[in-house]
């Protein structure tokens, strides 16, 4: 099988790149091709006994798309986006990378399709961030579609797309909404959410981190290893029990940022909470009390998704992934 | 007040425009210029005392919004869509009428208000096909769009934009979502929602009417009286109660076949309701069967938006809107 990802540059996309590269397989399936593409050339993971290209495009150019596609991947796992932040504070850039490469990639689909009867499965990584306040503590799988962000805006344009094109059979779609992902792995960065993994990364190696937002903030979080978990899945598994709703609510786990923080007392001591210090951040906690805190992710479940149960696991998850198994 | 009406020789449009005319006004707020745009050259109505443009455009050129934006037009009234079987059929026209003219509309008017601080009102005409099923018979104000149709997928897409565009500034937006509107004036069309019409409009005027459903099936209507007072409501209204979810919708009225059949015997008698023929046609029932039967739409009737409450008075509304007052 020939695995395309978009996006491979990106954290989740080579940690894919990484399982799929070790295990030679996507789920239980062979893979024999791995194409990654991002804006940058995306580094080759190790040990893959199959075919590697490795490429640099724009997938806002309309010439792209044919070129990702010119070796009809069996699978397409679609993770490019501009984040948050930027697409907020650059209008165009958002537009045109995340609707416009969005259909750009669609629409290439689209003509195969219709000229040799291609029908990849395209796995659509969106966002918790279509959803905007109010909302009830556990977002149902009815819940409107609410963003209140540029970036929700495209993603939810996104999965409307998916879902029109895989009703019309150009492929077949399934658009998976991630969890924030916790512990993110690499230096702390500047995104909003970014606070949620720096006060357990940076303290587990010793580090202080800064925490923004009062401790009863309640969020949706999985790790980096359920994400990929999630997209395996999506890649491999059966559509028909989804139905022609092809937008499903990721599981994951809700809990406050003092859970996260017990959770790390309990693995790494006193020692590392202390590291943690609270210098609250306004704006950040405007932007954080918009987010979602929990969902009933009940079609995932029932299709087979998990995700984890308790802080420990995703701690122990960065420790054994990240920090070679021991603190 | 410069009110400009994109789709204007549609049915709704043509009421709005005579209904402007003939009052002078929009709502309580006095009209001295009227633009209307259509893929053919709208009519212009009659009785209006200020100046009335009349241009046919095709709204998916590019070139097509700035033309209609030059005199900058206080209120923008967008109807202008391919309808739902021709957006099926025709998937790229659907696609570059119904998303790329509406987007080149919204961007239009973005680069007025960046480079001059415009403002217009823009009142988007959406549509209870973003529902798909399966649906609570009482859609509430939270529920998911899911369209079944590449129409409802576009007008979907629309409203996500709307409230972007409106959220960041560049215009000040309302989506509404109209229910089926009943009764059509004119002659029967292929529409498979034709018949909701028909079964009233081809017996009060002594014709027969063919019904292709069992008078069981439940439906959603509103008058195109109501259409027109949503429209200019949603034109004139204060929004700030309506916050940053910029789609409400529309209240109607829940009946089924059997009701309105009914009202129909009130108002004209049984030999009205003798020149109904059941003729079932699966292809028709399939096709309704995906379509939602009721609303509780209690933003839109807490902010003012009211419909008719039974069918009695849709149809006395046909008969004095459209027949002159008596059968």
């Amino acid at each position: 099988m020939h695995v395309l990802i978009i996006g491979a540059a990106g954290m989740i996309g080579r940690k894919l790149a990484g399982a799929i590269s070790r295990s030679g397989k996507l789920g239980t399936r062979p893979v024999d091709k791995l194409s990654l593409i991002d804006a940058v050339t995306p580094e080759k993971p190790a040990g893959f006994s199959g075919a590697v290209t490795s490429l640099a495009l724009d997938i806002s150019d309309p010439h792209a798309a044919p070129q990702m596609l010119a070796h009809r991947p069996d699978v397409i796992v679609h993770l490019a986006a501009i984040v948050s932040g930027e697409a907020e504070q650059d209008f165009d850039k958002g537009y045109r990378i995340n609707l416009d490469g969005t259909r750009h990639l669609f629409d290439a689909v689209r003509q195969l399709s219709l000229t040799n009867g291609y029908c990849p499965r395209l796995v659509f990584a969106s966002s918790i961030a279509v959803f905007g306040a109010p909302m009830p503590d556990a977002i149902d799988d009815v819940f409107l579609t609410a963003p209140m962000t540029s970036y929700g805006t495209q993603k939810a344009i996104g999965e409307l797309l998916l879902q029109d094109y895989s009703r019309r059979g150009f492929f077949d779609g399934l658009a998976i909404r991630l969890p924030t992902i916790c512990i993110r792995p690499g230096l702390p960065n500047k995104a909003a959410s970014g606070f949620f993994s720096g006060i357990l990364r940076e303290p587990l190696a010793g580090k202080p981190a800064v925490l923004p937002v009062p401790d009863t903030v309640r969020h949706w979080h999985a790790s980096p290893r359920a994400a990929v978990d999630f997209l395996t899945r999506a890649a491999t598994m059966d559509l028909g029990p989804v139905g022609h709703r092809r937008v499903l609510n990721m599981p994951g786990l809700s809990a406050t940022v003092a859970e996260q923080i017990e959770a790390l007392r309990r693995i790494a001591g006193d020692s590392a909470v202390a590291l943690i210090r609270h210098e609250p951040d306004p704006d950040i906690m405007r932007i954080v009390s918009t987010w979602p805190r929990g969902f009933a992710a009940e079609r995932a479940t029932a299709l087979g998704f998990r995700a984890e149960s308790s802080f420990d696991e995703i701690i122990r998850i960065h420790i054994e992934d990240e920090m070679g198994g021991a603190l």
